[in-house]
């Protein structure tokens, strides 16, 4: 496993630096040759110091990604900026390279510091961990409320065969507009940021913005893009595109699968709408109400709180005409109830995936989006994150 | 009590009639001189079959107002509204007045028709119950998930001292930009609805619009108020106002202190503002996060999340400016942490209301509202109402 999702020349690895009481929490890329870099940041007007320091940088070819969980380094003002250079300035003789070659992301706490002299002692440790099979080790590091490591891979033929790889961290603060967590694509297909930035977040558009945990946007959210820089291979490019975009559905798919508490996704399909931005707003409304969100955990086939939530918005609909199926089983149409059997719809329901199908019938625009059932364990997880 | 929370001519019941497999589910009103009503409903565009109706009738004064708890009555098209003409066909007689002068409302799961027949069968018992010092019986009747009645009074001096009494039922789908739930106020000071239709909803905006439990808007949400009919008394109106914006506001905040599984309310006040619509933005904001409200239920000082909910609207503000104190205790200033002992601040947010200040100094403008935590019991009840 960890043979077949290695790239020459990429190294990775994941240790237990101390910033946490226990486990690993500090991850560390390396690129050899260099990486060209896209990204997409949280639309939260509070901003981690690791997206303010990483603008910066990220005009030019970077060697090094160091990511730490444990501490959002988030709302720690132009100390929590400085304490990512003198990490930089410790990490760069390391690594034979210039500290403005470095990027970072932090996952955790927000309002507290990162500890710069942990992190500074451990560093060496994290450099002779480095290896080009250490994505799973990596993929560990940046764990949180995560319950497994999140990586996926493609390969895609062109010139030559090529490798992408990526790894993600949820599993609260998760949001659409934009999923609230990190995630770092590694390729050695050679593009320029230029030609990839736009596949990029078009690709981010339709994986991580269709899920949603708990409706929470952070100040962290981060996911990079790190792109081979030798060679060219433009007729590569579609099939590239292709396996970025699987990649990223693939990796928000598992942060949606492994939400806060979640017991099951449901995937909330509006369709029949005027407009689909209309269709998106009714899903996203959908999808983020704890009363559809509990209901999906209770197996409790209530359409009445799915159709309350769709009239919730400033979408003109008509109620009357609105179809509602779960799991295949309509239970609603024309706005009123399908006599259904509640027990056997409670076992449909009581599935991974629950299928929510709401029909406008005012045009012919759909949109979809997973969202999680709200559970015991959410409140629970999140009653008691600091202690 | 019950004696003191009475005006003369009006008078209510509330019985267990069968719409429930237990508990009272039945309250009935009956004003014996008639009733001026001014009424604010749901913002949701799916309407409860009780709104279409009533809004055809309120137009008039009124004789009688029936609302049962266990059925919503909502989203079973034309049926449902006939199902309410034939409750007021069967009672007219039974209290002597025409059928379009009895108003109706209804609370419970979505999508069900209302067993006409139970409720038909139990009228006459209905009436027979009625009585002056009935109100705590209604208030009884019209409860859902609530723990306990809620009615709240005030009496009013003007040519003669007259009273305000009213009944609310909360507690779960409720929502700002309209609390989700039903709250009547009776009183026999004369006015008419020309006069008072605008003060009444100013005084549900600064009460039941300025709470919020999980974010749900219902498909049912009613406040009606019906004032007396027999003479006039314009001096007094301003103490009458006066008097309903208290009862309505008490009423408000029984709702969300007895809202679903909460154990504290989390007054959040957004300060220091540019523009009074800004800084209820973020209040709401605030007051709907997950992250937040769990963190109230765990008594966890996690301002991090308070300001990372406060960044997460369109408002723009500086995080460096913003200050944050909880329970009166700074705990954030300029944007970062004023360090703070820990179990402390955790006795001090171990209370039944706490307290939230949110600065943002950009202006002069506030905006504050009432919220929840969200528990255990939240989930519990929502994943199981139907079962």
């Amino acid at each position: 496993m960890a043979k077949k999702l290695s790239i020459k020349g990429i190294e990775f690895s994941g240790i237990a630096s101390g910033i946490k009481p226990q486990g690993p929490d500090l991850g560390l890329v390396v690129f050899r040759d260099g990486a060209n870099v896209v990204s997409a940041y949280t639309r939260n007007q509070v901003k981690a110091a690791h997206i303010l320091y990483d603008r910066k940088i990220e005009k030019r070819p970077v060697r090094a990604l160091v990511v730490n969980s444990g501490c959002a380094n988030a709302c720690t003002g132009q100390e929590g900026i400085d304490d990512l250079g003198k990490v930089a300035s410790s990490l760069s003789p390391l690594i034979h390279t210039d500290r403005r070659e470095i990027l970072f992301a932090s996952t955790g706490v927000i309002g507290k510091r990162l500890p710069v002299e942990t992190v500074l002692s451990a560093l060496p440790r994290s450099t002779e961990a480095l290896s080009e099979g250490g994505l799973d080790d990596f993929a560990r590091a940046i764990m949180t409320t995560d319950t497994y490591p999140k990586v996926a891979r493609r390969t895609v033929k062109g010139k030559r065969s090529y490798t992408i790889v990526g790894a993600a961290k949820g599993s609260g603060m998760i949001n659409p507009l934009f999923a609230t967590m990190l995630a770092f694509v590694f390729t050695d297909f050679p593009v320029s940021p230029a030609i990839i930035r736009k596949p990029f977040k078009e690709a981010v558009k339709e994986s991580f913005e269709r899920i949603t945990v708990d409706g929470e946007c952070s100040t962290n959210d981060t996911v990079l893009l790190f792109t081979g820089r030798k060679g060219e291979d433009p007729d590569a490019l579609g099939a590239f595109e292709k396996g970025l975009q699987e990649v990223l559905k693939d990796l928000a798919m598992m942060v949606v699968r492994d939400g806060e508490g979640a017991t099951r996704v449901a995937h909330i399909v509006v369709q029949g709408a005027k407009k689909k931005e209309w269709a998106e707003k009714i899903a996203r409304r959908i999808a983020l109400s704890p009363l559809t969100k509990t209901a999906f955990y209770g197996c409790d086939p209530n359409w009445g709180r799915i159709i309350a939530a769709a009239g919730d918005t400033d979408v003109p609909l008509d109620p009357a005409k609105i179809d509602i199926s779960i799991q295949g089983k309509t239970v609603a149409r024309g706005g009123a109830e399908v006599p259904f059997d509640e027990d056997k719809m409670k076992k449909l329901m009581d599935a991974k995936e629950i299928s929510v199908v709401v029909d406008l019938h005012q045009g012919k625009a759909s949109y979809d989006i997973f969202t999680t059932d709200l559970t015991y364990d959410y409140v629970k997880i999140n009653a008691s994150y600091r202690t």
